[in-house]
This record gives C-alpha cells, sequence and structure tokens, in this order.
C-alpha cells in the first residue's frame, strides 16, 4: 500500500445541521466514486472541512469512509492540529480505524521554526505503520514545509508522499529534485494535473476529483500512457472546473456541484457561506459542458 | 460589570506534560495577580495558548481562573471557534463555569465573508447574558474586523469592549469615532497603552500585564489621573518588555518570564519551541532592570 | 537648521496635462502654508508622486519650493532612487537649489539586503551638507528599515530624524528607545499625531497638513504645552481628514481637498484616477464639518 | 514578426562604475545567443534591471542590442513607467531604434485600480507599430493582471502575448482559456519551460537562457516535436538553474554566471548586492555539472 499513486478525491464532509455525519450519503458518494475507478479516498481534506469539524465528527466520517471503501481502494485520512500530542493521537486513532495511510496536516496560530515543524511530522510518522503524506498549503496555513525540511522528511520509511497545495509548480519539480525521488508528489487543485504528471508526479489528491471522478481517472491514464495530446486535450476542459475554487469558496464550490449531481451533502459549517445562486449556476454550467463533451472522448 | 477597564492580563496556561492542567501554579499566579491589583483576568487569550488546547483543558482553565478570583475581578474567558455552533458552545459553557465576560475570537481557515463575521459574533453575544469584548488579531487569523462590521456588532445590547491586536493604533481610533463611542477599547500588547488611553481607550489585555502587573496598574492610574508626563516616563521603562514579543514567540516569552519570577508555568505545548536561554537571558535583563528602576518610581 | 521639529506638509506636485509644473498654484500654495503657520515645507514626498515624476519635473518642484518660501520655513525635499549614484545626484541637485534638507528615500524592485540599505542613505548623507531625514514606508517600498540599520544611520552626524510611514506607531517609541534619542521621529498621516507627539515625536510630515494647516499647527501647539486634553478634543476632529486617506488614494484625496479650497492643483498623473465624484463629496463634507466645529477651537 | 516564440533570453545590462553601458561586451553577448540559435532577443527586462536604469542608459541599451541583432533575430525592448506618458515616450522611442516588439511593464508606487492598468498597456500599444507583450510580475510589481484585464488586452490588435513572471502556472492555462487563444503565453524562470510548452506556451523570456543558451534551444525543439520524455531528460537537469534564482538575486546571479562564461557584464547596479563568493561556488557547480552532461545529450 506504500505504492500510492492515482486520483484520490478529497472527500466532502457530509453534516446535518444538529452536527451529526450524514453517513448514507457519505457512504453513497464512496461507493460511486469506486465505480468511476479512483484510486484512493482521502477523507479530512482542506475540502472535507477539517478545520471544522470536532473530534467526535472527524472520527466518524473516517469511520464511514473506511467501512464503505471495504478494502478496495487506500483510504487516506486526514489529521490535523497544532500541537504533536493530538496530532499523534488523531493519527493513531484512524490507523485504529482501519485507514490505509495518513495525511498529515499542521495547524499553527503562531509560526512554529523549522525544527518544530520537522518534529511534528517525525512524531506523526513514528506514531503509525501506514505511510504519512506530507500536506502543505501556505494559503491557509501559517508554516510551510521548506526544502531542507522536506529533505530531512523524506528519509522516514514512512514518508514517502507530499501533496502540495501552493500554486507554485515549479517547487514540486524541485522537491523531486532535492530528494533525489524519495518524496514522490501529488498535485492540488491549484497546479495543472497533466503538467504535475509530465514533470513526475504520481497523481493527485484534489476537491475536484470529487466532482468529475470518471475524466479524471482518464486523464490520469492517458498521462500514465504517454498520450500528453489526449491529456491535454481533456485537461484543458476540465481545468474550469479547478478554476471556479479560485472563485468560489472550495468547500461550498464542491458540496454544491455534489448536490447537483444528487448527493445531498449539505451546506459547509456555519459562518462559512453556502455556494451562492450565481456560484451554484456556474457550477452547473461548468458540468454541463463537460458532460456533453465528455461523451466524444 | 459592563464597566470593564483597566489592567486584565492575559493568563498563561500552565500544562503539565502529560496534559493536566496545573491548577495550583495558575491559582497561585491569579492570587499574585488581585495582590498587585489587576482589574480583571482573561484566561484562553493567545498567551494562553487557546489554539493549542482541547476542550477539556480549556475548560479546566476557566474553572481554575474563576474559582481563585472567587469574584474579586470579573474574568473574562476567551472563546475560539471556526464554527458558530462550537462557539456558542463554549460561550455557554464558560458563563455556567460563572466567567463574567467572554472574549470572543474566530478562528478560520478558509477565509469568512464579512456577514459570517457578523453572524458569528452575534450568535455568541446572543448566547450569554455576560458582556461579549471582540477580539481581532489580523496577524495570526485570516479575518479580520472592518469597521462596518464593528459598527453593526456595537449596538448588541452585550457588545461595548473590543480588544484589537493589530499594531495599527490608528485603528483604534477610527473604531471609537465610527462607534461613536459605544465601543470602548482595549489596547493589545503591540499598542503603547499610554498612548491608546491618550486617545480614549478603557485599558489593556495583555499578556505582559503578567509579568510587570504592579507597574502596568501603575500606568493605568497615572493615565486615568491625566499624569501623562509621569505616565510617559513609566511607559518608556515598561515597553522593552513589549518588544521582547516581537523578537520571541508570545507565549514562550511570557512563560520564561514567569518562571523566572517563580512560577513554574513550564513551555508552551510542542511543537512549539521553549524560550531560548538568549531569550531567557534577554527577559531577567528586562525584568532585573525594570525592578531595579521601579523603586525610585 | 538641524532642529527640525513641527509640522511639515507633504506638498503636493501640480503638474499640467502637458507635463509642466504649475509654478504659480504651487508658489500659492507655499504662500498660504506658510501663512497657517507650519514649520517647513516637504515636496516630493509620497502625496508630491515622487514616484511618477521625471528628472525635470522634480528639480522644477523644488526650484519652485525653495524660491516661495524665500527662507522663512525650512525645505526639506525629498529625493528617491533606485541605485545610490542616482540618490547622490538628486540629493546634491536639491541643495544646490537651496533645499535646507533632504528627505531620502529608498526605492527597490529586488530586495535589497540590509547592508545596501545602510550604504545607500549613507553615501547620501554623505555627500550632502544639510540634515538628512530617513523616510521608511513598508507598505509601498520594497524595503524597511530594520531597528539595528536605524541604530546604525543614527550615528551619522547629518542623520538625526525618521518619517516612518507604517502604521505601527509602537514601532516609533522602540526607534527613539533603540537610538537613545539620537533619532527624532516624525509621524506620518498613518499615525495619531498627538499620540506620536506624546510618546516624543517631534512633529509630522504628511499629505493631511497641506488641507487643514491652521489646524495641524494649533494641534501642534496643543501638544508642546502639554495640553493633551485639549490636542485630543482636536486631534479627534482632524482624524476624519486622516482617515479619507484609507479609502481613496493619496494624492488624488489632497489633490482633490486642495481643489475644493481653491487650489487649481489638477489630477494625479495618469494611470493614477482623478478623485472619484463620490470620494469628492466626502472630502467636502470632512472639510465642511471641521470649518464649522472649528470657529470655537 | 507577429509570430513570436521560442527561446528569448532576458539580456544582462552591463554598466560601468561610471554608469557607461558597456557596448562592447553586449554586442558580444548578443552574437554568441544567436549563434546558439535564440529565436529573439529582450533587453531591459528584470533580468537588464530597468528599475535601475536612466532614460540614456535604457536607450543605448537598446540600441546596441539593436545594431548586434542586425534583424537576424526579433528584439523585443522592454519599457517600464509609472506613467502612461513616459511609458508611450519610451515604447516610440524603442521603436525608433528599431525594435521589433515591445514587452510592456507597468511600475507602480500607489495601487492602480484596473481600468488604469487597462488604460495603460493600451496607450502603450496604440503608440506603436510593433507587437506589444504584456509583463506581469506580482512579486515584485504592485499591480497584477487580472484575467479579465487580459482578456479585455488580447482584443487590441497588437496585443497577443504575455509574459506571466508568477509561480502559478495554473494561472497560465487560465489566461490561454480565458482569451479563447488570442493572448499567447511565454513562461519566465519561474515556471518549469517544458510544462508550459505542453499546456499550450509558446516559449520563454527568461534569464537563464542568457546563461544556457544552446540547451534551453534544444529543450525547445523537443518540447516542438512532441518529444516530451526528451524534454523532461533535459529539464530536469537545467531545472536547477532556475532554482538558483530563488536562493540568490535575480541580476547578480546571472550576471555572475556570465563573468563565469567569460563575459565581463559587471555587478548590479549599487546597492543591489553582487554575487556573494558562495553564490558564484554555486553557479560554477551548477554549470559544471550541465556542460559535463550536456555532452551526451
Amino acid at each position: 500500500m506504500s505504492d500510492l499513486h492515482g486520483v484520490l478525491p478529497y472527500l466532502v464532509s457530509p453534516i446535518a445541521p444538529d452536527g451529526r455525519v450524514l453517513d448514507e450519503v457519505l457512504a453513497r458518494l464512496v461507493e460511486h466514486l469506486i465505480a468511476c475507478g479512483v484510486h484512493g479516498l482521502t477523507p479530512l481534506g482542506s475540502t472535507g472541512e477539517f478545520a471544522y469539524l470536532d473530534a467526535a465528527q472527524r472520527r466518524r466520517i473516517v469511520e464511514v469512509v473506511v467501512e464503505a471503501a471495504a478494502g478496495r481502494v487506500p483510504v487516506i485520512a486526514g489529521i490535523a492540529a497544532t500541537t504533536t500530542a493530538e496530532a499523534v493521537r488523531q493519527a493513531r486513532e484512524a490507523e485504529a480505524i482501519g485507514a490505509d495511510g495518513i495525511l498529515a496536516i499542521l495547524e499553527a496560530y503562531f509560526p512554529v521554526p523549522e525544527a518544530g515543524v520537522v518534529a511534528y511530522f517525525t512524531a506523526v510518522a513514528d506514531a503509525v505503520g501506514t505511510p504519512v503524506v506530507l500536506y502543505t498549503n501556505p494559503q491557509f496555513q501559517r508554516s510551510d514545509l521548506s526544502l531542507p525540511a522536506l529533505e530531512a522528511l523524506s528519509r522516514h520509511p514512512r514518508i514517502g508522499h507530499v501533496k502540495d497545495a501552493s500554486t507554485n509548480t515549479g517547487r514540486l519539480l524541485s522537491i523531486m529534485d532535492r530528494t533525489e525521488g524519495r518524496m514522490r508528489v501529488f498535485a492540488a487543485s491549484a497546479h495543472i494535473p497533466a503538467a504535475v504528471m509530465l514533470i513526475g508526479g504520481v497523481g493527485w489528491m484534489a476537491g475536484p476529483a470529487c466532482v468529475v471522478p470518471r475524466q479524471s481517472v482518464r486523464l490520469y491514464e492517458r498521462c500514465r500512457a504517454g498520450d500528453w495530446a489526449g491529456a491535454m486535450a481533456l485537461q484543458r476542459r476540465l481545468w474550469r472546473i479547478n478554476e471556479l475554487f479560485t472563485r468560489h469558496a472550495l468547500a461550498a464550490c464542491i458540496k454544491g456541484a455534489l448536490e447537483v449531481q444528487g448527493f445531498p451533502v449539505g451546506a459547509p459549517l456555519p459562518p462559512q457561506p453556502a455556494l451562492s445562486p450565481e456560484g451554484r449556476r456556474e457550477v452547473e454550467a461548468a458540468l454541463a459542458a463537460l458532460e456533453i463533451h465528455a461523451e466524444g472522448t
């Protein structure tokens, strides 16, 4: 299972107004995504609103996804904390539930020096027996993983993947080069998946794959086959889905798009706003355009 | 109790390596600060590492402080969440424990539109019967309270104070002007307390007051008496304590200074670093300079 | 003349559509400001659009102001360049024209290391016989003057003043403390002048003083007399003028306000926008409010 | 000549300590680059220190390059100003000297609203008969070209190219999509050239191509031939040259690398620092590694 690769959608977290996890719709979404051919599932990423859920909700999300996936594809569960102790607790809990890997996120209020960042991720990887995927998002977090920190962490036996959610694609090539390939790279929705595959990426972990799973898998396969012209033809059309997230709030946009597709996953947790009517129209138009053109591909 | 004013130290949160709250030292610190004449106490502010504590630790901190204060000075308990529901839960819990007021903080991962910010703080104020002090820190948070938002919120019967932790002192005068005095302003450690008192502030909520409580109270009294020359003479010496925080991590610095003073409050929660030996020497020097000169004042 | 202090308005640069300096209106503005009691004049600051003028325009602006001032108040001419050589050239030119001091600004495209920043300002001060006022504006420039850099520069015989255009008032107290008073501080429009005077400032260099010179001088005199209650009563009313600049473009706002007062100084150089009709109404309202209330002060 | 494409090195500006342009070395560099097969030349880009040169130096740089190129490859001259009038003057001057195109840069001190940005670039394009390449660098400028602004500008008959120096590669695909291909895209050194070619770019304008021109042309040819595996094999090795610029100052790094190659172009203009000895060693090592491996490619 250490050979993680391919399309791993970031799952939304469907939560009822009273705080309960909507097990049924989440399980149905998992079933749908597996049927579409995705290579893994990632609950509790950014799209999964990890920062808005309490401990019980987070636990339940992972339980539902692990149970629904039933071992057919790996489940890489997000964990996120400001303290090392809480991160270790969450990682062990996720492993105990049956997650096949950990997506490790460092939250911070005050800036953390690099030694603390390395210590945090090392402690998480020491605490579990599964692969650990590092996650870094300089836009929404107060820390970043520097190249030296990534190089140091890449020597840990369970740390061999990173998901970089910056918009800086050149950094991904630098990471691969600096770690001599020990750190395999997943793209995020801010990167162009086909471009990241070209430079040596192993796939993508991203919210949009929840919404266009079949097309995402097809894009991945064309990249793997070296059919770059075919990949770009598809990539150009799919990019409009990614672009929507730069105009609308991430979780709201994915949840809205899933509602359009018949998955009543609800709205983001308040005070986050739901997708605006205008945003919903844009999402519908983008999906419609894809479905129409998608027939011939 | 709606007439909040004066020096309200931000309390540190002393936590043992196993996660227990160190009740005894926290209670002793409360006793010491009240003996020094402070006008109130603020557990779970930034200095109190609210972002690093779990629900049980936060609850315990407030319990210990409320019990130790025993009604002698108001306790304004910090609450902080990314969701409205959790904020309301924390605020009600703090009131039930006996807090005299709420310091309300909005955490965010994704940016929150202004309507959501206003809705969040309004929900908190609606949920309790105590005064609610708004807290805004654009440096460490992903949202800020705009002047229109503050004006709207100032019309809530329980929202009449704001603590602004920006470094922009001019903004404080704009807040007072814009809300026609309905929003009373507490300075934070990034502002010069005497300057904020001059422009109409009602006091300060800040970590350094934990370390120099007696001198802080004296400074407040000189300001209230209109003795601005005397206030500035003292302010100039105290400012070096505030400056230390721009060079060292906030919680580490206050905790280190309290250790020097005989309060074994421990280090910040990992992966936050403890105060460096060099930082400790700077803190010792700053305190020594104050004590020596403080005799004659 | 090394005892610079008081109210030094930042002058606008009136430029005709064909690029000519409008000598007459600039000279008339100088006359008016001196009649209102200002303590000095500062052509080619931010408000003076130094970044938008060519060498000939800059030179002409200084000539007109020096001639019109005729030695009655000191003229502190702004110089600004990306290279040390050009800065030295401008400073010598301003001195040759008759400026009584230099306001030295470092422009940058790429970041400049601290040693380069210190070398730049030192070269300017070495090149002239007049006092040099350092200017730092972290909002619009790509370099800032750190406390160590300011301390080093404060030991130069001709560098004894700084104008800090950050919004961080606490930094001003740190500068005075760190340089043991060698560096005297002028406030900018983002700081509250009365607060800066309280903490030890020597005056302010700012665009708004162009628009409310008489009231600015009165405010300065109250501060110098230690009449802090009287100063704050006036400061509160004047602050609304400063606030306008946070809502509208600086040069457009001052130029618009001077047009309202009968000085046809024109609009900022394109592609900078002129003051919007709404902005003009706000300026008119702010000025009207001041004049009405100003009678009784 | 409106079919601009391929590798267009950003030329350095060799300036003697007394300010004279070093004509001979610049002409020799042009000769060398043309011999290496580059598709065009770009004087006065960021690498060319346009922000540090006066009007006479800028003019001379363009004259020397146009004369040395002698029509063999197009010369796209950089122009940069804060005012529309000065930009138009520079553009006309460059065209009169014989430049085949204009690289148009907007400098700003105060933020410029979008309408002003569009007006500036439109005025430049209206003033000349050559193609105009838009340049945007959000890292060092205070304005950016939004997608709507780019769409509007793409309808001008002489605006059909953009060089985007952000690090956000996804934005390039959005630009192509939004302008329906009317805006052709050049990569900058922060983007991975092969990735930009994959997504539809037409080449790159960048400082590193000054230093590795032959390899850059080979990379371009592999991309054009659809040999993506071969392109990436070369790209991976060349990327280390681009990475050097994230660690060292851009102009210093390119100038230092050219000195190593036997072009005495001097150091950047003070107060910019020259390349440090450590930086020079890194550059030498990177070049040596390339030459050794380059034999077999």
